[in-house]
């Protein structure tokens, strides 16, 4: 890779080539890989099949032609990047480009598949009681969030608003959130669709799933406190979920594949399988520039290919474009804690960012959240908080 | 109307004129009015800027039109069975054709704004506690269900699997749902988007929102008993919902308007309004052809206005296409209920269905759904149980 320079450090080198949808200009967004802080425009490079593909403003059409298609697709991309001539001339600066949305999103669901979260928050809400509920180590516990709201890293987010009640209070009140927070976690990106009735087998995993994103999954813990029972969370997330540009595929992170955590009990037969993926992936968090957490992606309790098994055990069906994301990563130290709410211990124990006390997010503030699977690189999603409209 | 035949009884009158997507014989699916049991087959009828609108497979480009184009469209159509000339080439028999979903579906809400289904299920769920939760009155309570799995009415529905637990049991089982029910309730069809970080106000209800639709919201009560804590329902209620195939517009329902009932506690500002909407619309549920309940819709606690601006209140936007249902409609008698588990106290006391003790469903049932807001027809949405995959 003499011929492309690659700064070091860089997140894309020659051998992740994420693919991501960029606008250059006053032209139609398309379907760009990245390396370095180049992307290459791939329509012009591809075959007449794929470059119509290549040419879309999201990568649904691509992802829709399945695992065969994207692993030829890899072998070639591996290949065309050692080609200056052809490369050379579609090659476009990051820099002179706007990242876009890359999937147009089907179904999001976010999962729970921390143990040290569910465990931090089960401790923070029912100190009196054994922190994980009981079904947590039986199934992947999910829920589905506001699929309409997934925004593209750089987004702002407008501080929420809406009905927030102190626990001594007699009765709500409306107003702007004062406890929001963010959520660090991995989402995965489906490619090809399962039909209506038939599940998802665990081995199936790399059939389906293309490939990963870093999510920001911001939550406005006032809101969510006051009318998450019975239903769930609702209000207090579905305002923004944030997402990284770049989708690196599952092959690309295969040199970073590593063993499930032991499961105890064990999981019913349909979660079962030999050689469940995890990832060895770390998350750099900073406010405003500064590194706030670093949360390890390795000790998460549950394996993608298990949470799709369950997402799909009741005959759900799954369609390209679906986005379902792991839930908050935290690990077991303090600076690997992946929400505000832990770090501070529900704002009880402030942080400090930048020499000051710091608890939940200020108007303003910037939050960027990278991610790493050694060399191989997932970028960033970033968003900066706006003040709340009236 | 003396030249078209429209039954007695017909749920599609001359001033209902609902749209729906068919499919003829072996063409392209396409936008039709309902009247009497004929289709009026619209894109060779309308102008040519509709006509495009019209030859789409689903109402989402038509809805996208908002507002005044809605209204104009209404006037016009309400004018168009007057000539018989224009309309009869183009009338094409209900039973000849296939219904198909009528809108490609973005996000998908459920509320639980039927405070008799909600005590209803506080008292089988939590016998010695207040039924309504603290923030029931306070708040139309709504989480996100699975939109990739809402489905035409006609479709199968598999019964689901899935984890399993009894109260007194150890662990979970793998196993299909023992208790399998219906949720009988209306829908809201999204025609004009709104912009994220911008509520939608309660009065902008009738701006935003085209029409109304049937939904039955199939549901697995075991699945939903182990798994919803804390995040809320997910595979006891993801694998299917049905709706209708007619949009019935909320101009077509005018007449059906009335008032909310009171709401005390008082409402928070952004909750309330002048003349919020409520609809005096009547359902009928048979199984197997057998009537089993009448829920009422009129007494419904929280609008659909209010639904629309709590669901947006901190900033989320909505597409077009988004779906939102009331959640289970109960009326205050025992014949009036939403739900098996209601009509059953949660399966201890059977109901008789053709003479028979009945509780959940059975594979081979069909639930059929019709309403009617007096003589405007909303049609019907159906459903039969296969069995379960292993």
């Amino acid at each position: 890779m003499s011929w492309i320079d690659i700064p070091d450090g860089s997140p894309f080198g020659a051998d992740n080539l994420p693919l991501g949808v960029f606008r250059h200009g006053d032209q139609e967004p398309r379907i760009g890989a990245a390396i370095g802080d180049q992307i290459i425009d791939l329509a012009p490079v591809a075959s007449a099949e794929l470059a119509d593909v290549f040419a879309q403003p999201t990568l649904n059409a691509f992802l829709a032609l399945g695992r065969p298609v994207w692993s030829e697709t890899r072998a070639w991309l591996l290949d065309l990047v050692n080609d200056r001539d052809a490369v050379e001339p579609h090659l476009i600066p990051q820099s002179a480009v706007t990242m876009l949305l890359p999937i147009e999103v089907g179904d999001y669901v976010d999962f729970y598949a921390s143990e040290q979260h569910a465990t931090n928050l089960g401790r923070l809400f029912r100190p009196d009681a054994e922190p994980l509920l009981p079904n947590w180590k039986h199934l992947p516990v999910g829920y589905h969030g506001r699929a309409g709201t997934v925004v593209a890293s750089g987004t702002d987010i407008v501080r929420p608003s809406g009905q927030l009640k102190a626990p001594d209070a007699a009765a709500p009140t409306y107003g702007p959130s004062q406890r929001l927070d963010i959520e660090v976690e991995l989402g995965y990106v489906v490619g090809t669709p399962s039909a209506l009735g038939k599940p998802v087998s665990v081995e199936d995993f790399h059939e389906h799933v293309y490939g990963v994103v870093v999510v920001n999954d911001w939550s406005a813990r006032d809101i969510q406190g006051w009318e998450y029972v019975p239903l769930g969370p609702f209000l207090g997330k579905s305002f923004a979920t944030s997402i990284s540009p770049w989708v690196v595929s599952l092959d690309a992170l295969e040199s970073a594949t590593v063993d499930l955590p032991a499961q105890d009990p064990p999981v019913l037969p349909y979660l079962a399988g030999k050689n469940l993926v995890n990832y060895d992936i770390t998350f750099e968090v900073r406010i405003n520039g500064h590194l706030v957490s670093t949360p390890p992606y390795r000790d998460i309790y549950w394996s993608p290919a298990q949470m799709l098994a369950h997402m799909t055990v009741n005959g759900a069906s799954i369609r390209t474009g679906d986005l379902y994301a792991s839930g908050t990563v935290s690990g077991t130290e303090q600076d690997q804690l992946g929400s505000l709410i832990e770090l501070t211990k529900a704002g009880r124990e402030p942080i400090t960012v930048d020499g000051k006390d710091y608890t939940f997010l200020q108007d303003g503030d910037e939050v960027t959240i990278t991610a790493h699977a050694g060399p191989i690189g997932l970028g960033e999603v970033t968003g900066r908080i706006t003040p709340a409209v009236s």
